[in-house]
């Protein structure tokens, strides 16, 4: 049994060849077939689904790496050509906008722990021919970087021009900056933090914990039969309250009252809020696996470059230019974290620069003030050469 | 069957006389032996538990009512001399203290749909004999401070000296400002809101879905089988991380990981932060009822007194005088709600001041920042005569 999966795990060992905008499969085929986790473990083979835009130049010199956050993947651009679904930064990456792909090569992947391509807990472990589930080892950001530096040098890029990400993409920017300081010419953390606090901390352990508790959670062993889908809804449901301000939501909602009356069933939906926030939760859990769920948050919690270090510190030696921007009404992410990650850098002697963007949007901010944020981004990526 | 219960309906009406700092129960004995509820329906007979400290002066001027907030009860004061338990605002009622009992009459009832011995879905519906449980009419904080005015009536007061509480007790606090503005001479309304905005009904919201979530629920009809622990529970973890500040959490948790290893387990609490929630969540469910929770918290989101209301006309004609206090940490209720009822009654003409204590505590602080609170509501009792 164990043979015949080996040879299956053999065969996806090639690289898929896709047209562009469609997402492209990188199987670590070079020994040792393995990414060695942080924990120590061993994680493999090891798939890893992306997307590219844009033309590298013969120099490799205009690449760009994009890392997505909590619930994103590698569809950051251009609308699918099978699903007809826009990139999740499709206002911020293309043809004239603030990531130019008339001039860059941009490169998105998705995380490893992750559901939409890359290896994660529902994928099929070769050893065994079953789902992974709990028995994925537990990943950290640093692993996810780790897994996107060998998709990069598979594509032959020695040194990246740029590599950005919010909110958890801002995480493994800094990851990068940390990791690989010799890899990167510039680095765009946004809306991030170097640690979470035990208050965001706390908000996604309610998250995991509305998942456990979900019966048909099963210890993880839920594929093939009823997903955790009241569980993961729930644990949407609270991300979405964090990612909006009290300001975004007001001006979204107000108190309006659900224009369909809800039967007189009690604890139906009757604001408008309510509706929305069921009706979000419940769309995700179509699209994102709950062990995802629970690993992914588990790394981001986790996520600590400071760890006791001097601020002064973090980044020392680092030569890349860095742009930290964050977002005036993101609570959860509030600008103080993102002007402590400009301290270290600027304790260090690093070339950074910080603007924080006016907004109301909250946290959600990073994914939808795409035009300041193109503005500026777009900016310092022409000020690089 | 119905006349049997009936009766035995009767039995209860009687009211019992306990000593002092237990729990007292009033029953509505009056015709029309029901309260008629705001949404028309009607709900009796009804049972009040509260508890008194301090005497009643012959002049019946000295009395002071505590409104308690989502989880609290009738217990405010002393030490409970069955269980032992500290009454919820302790520090702050007693001999000496900022509402000194030496001097006022104290009296703490719990809410009607509560489930700390006043009428709620977990009472006993007299005229079928089984637990009202989602039978139970939707309440509103008009019908609590209703059910509050039958109290003071039975106890012959006719005007109260001041009524005062934090959270969804200034709720109460301000609708007696609203519906019973010539029986207060003064009111403290603590850490609360006119209305709920959508951020507010939204983490409520995500409270009552992970309870409805519960299997266990049973659409309501859990009484005498496996109670909805878990999502209870989660709800109790929500409601903290909004209780709490970020400062707050940090300095009582920081990153700290728990002592105990988790032996492994994945996804077991690592954070100080995550056992903390998973406790408090826990032992809440030994002490709260689930249905009391979803119909305490639809009165919350429900609860709006400005309601299109040129906000200069909400408390007209009230000649109580008003002191407002906010807490500078706390988001949940943020100092804004707090200077916009500032605002409403001094445009209504209504002598009012505002006072914003400084603490890191967040809402929790309105519990916690006795010491000031204390002083500033003393002094304020103190001038009213």
């Amino acid at each position: 049994m164990q043979e015949k999966n080996r040879r299956q795990a053999n065969i996806t060992f090639t690289i898929q060849k896709l047209e562009e905008n469609k997402a492209k499969y990188f199987t670590f085929a070079i020994p040792p077939n393995e990414l060695i986790l942080e924990s120590g473990k061993k994680l493999g083979p090891i798939r890893i689904a992306y997307e590219t835009y844009g033309k590298l130049n013969q120099e490799k010199t205009n690449a760009i790496l994009i890392a997505h956050a909590l619930s994103g993947d590698a569809h950051a651009a251009g609308i699918n050509q099978q699903k007809g679904i826009e990139g999740w930064w499709n206002n911020l990456i293309g043809p004239g906008k603030g990531i130019d792909t008339n001039k860059f090569f941009v490169v998105c992947s998705n995380i490893i722990g992750g559901c939409q391509g890359s290896t994660g807990p529902s994928s099929i472990n070769l050893y065994t021919g079953k789902e992974y589930s709990t028995d994925f080892p537990i990943i950290t950001i640093g692993d996810m970087v780790n897994a996107q530096k060998a998709l990069i040098n598979h594509l032959k890029i020695s040194k990246l021009l740029s590599v950005i990400g919010g909110s958890m993409g801002g995480m493994q920017v800094l990851q990068w900056m940390i990791a690989y300081p010799e890899s990167i010419k510039s680095a765009i953390p946004i809306a991030t933090t170097m640690k979470h606090t035990p208050q965001q901390i706390a908000f996604n352990e309610v998250g995991r914990q509305a998942i456990i508790s979900d019966p048909n959670w099963n210890k993880g062993h839920y594929y093939g039969s009823r997903v955790p889908a009241k569980g993961l809804a729930l644990a949407r449901m609270i991300g979405h309250i964090t990612y909006m301000s009290d300001d975004s939501m007001s001006k979204k909602f107000g108190r309006h009252f659900k224009t369909k009356k809800n039967n007189g069933i009690k604890f139906e939906p009757e604001f408008e809020v309510e509706g929305y926030l069921r009706y979000r939760g419940g769309s995700f859990v179509k699209r994102f696996d709950a062990n995802s769920y629970l690993y992914i948050t588990k790394a981001m919690d986790n996520f600590n470059i400071v760890n006791g270090k001097d601020i002064g510190h973090i980044f020392k030696g680092l030569r890349a230019k860095i742009l930290v921007i964050s977002f005036e009404s993101d609570w959860l992410y509030p600008s103080q974290q993102s002007q402590e990650i400009v301290r270290a850098c600027k304790l260090a002697r690093v070339k950074t620069s910080y603007c924080e963007i006016s907004s109301s949007y909250g946290h959600d901010a990073f994914l939808l003030e795409t035009g300041e944020e193109g503005q500026i981004i777009g900016h310092f990526l022409n000020t690089l050469n």
